[in-house]
């Protein structure tokens, strides 16, 4: 990836792409089924898995909870196929459009998404939602 | 918010409202517009600024470069009035779907989210988009 010193006006404004990475090396990515629209996972990127994620393709993340590279379905086989990857404003977060191939949901569902917060008489709760 | 302690299964499949902060405190917001369901917004909210949101009905964010609690157009006007929050698998991010008062990005976009990924002959680079 592009290691390129520009000013905050050309980080937002200008054409050079010059992924922001946190104090842990890492910038957040939401995938969105890309015929849907709909939110299909938020995962960590480091420059290792955004680079793998342009060069193959395929989506990587960076797992914190494992400390490891890894493609989104290299198990299960439900990859993610990139069709576009927009970058917002101070080029800290991408949002992905991607093809999955199945599931993307570790759990079986499609997306990671599948309960909404409630709140009844003040008491907060999730509700299953279909995916 | 709820400090529940529960198990790793419970987190995933229950309907208990437990959010994962980071070694930060933080979890991962991603603001959709309600009507179009385009991603406007990815940010970080802590315990307080979940709460405010929650209570509010307006998107509050915690900044990390500013260190401080702010609602979303506390300057410009133009809030988030928030429709529904759904929860991922691990409850360490939220997608939020939200009626937008105006331009969700600073920079006076509709979204944070105004440019796309090119290769052209091999080198990276940004593309305007419409948003």
């Amino acid at each position: 990836m592009p290691d390129t010193t520009i000013t905050p006006e050309e980080r937002e404004t200008g054409r050079v792409f010059a992924p922001k990475y946190d104090a842990s090396g890492l910038l957040t990515a939401v995938v969105v089924n890309a015929s849907s629209g709909a939110v299909l996972v938020v995962a960590h990127m480091n420059d290792a898995a955004l680079s793998a994620t342009i060069e193959t393709g395929k989506v990587h993340f960076w797992s914190r909870s494992r400390g490891k590279l890894w493609m989104k379905g290299e198990s299960s086989g439900n990859v993610l196929e990139v069709v576009s990857i927009a970058v917002d404003c101070d080029q800290d977060a991408l949002v992905i459009r991607a093809d999955p191939a199945g599931p993307t949901c570790h759990t079986g569902a499609e997306s990671c998404f599948y309960r909404l917060l409630t709140a009844e008489d003040g008491t907060l709760g999730l509700e299953l939602i279909g995916t």
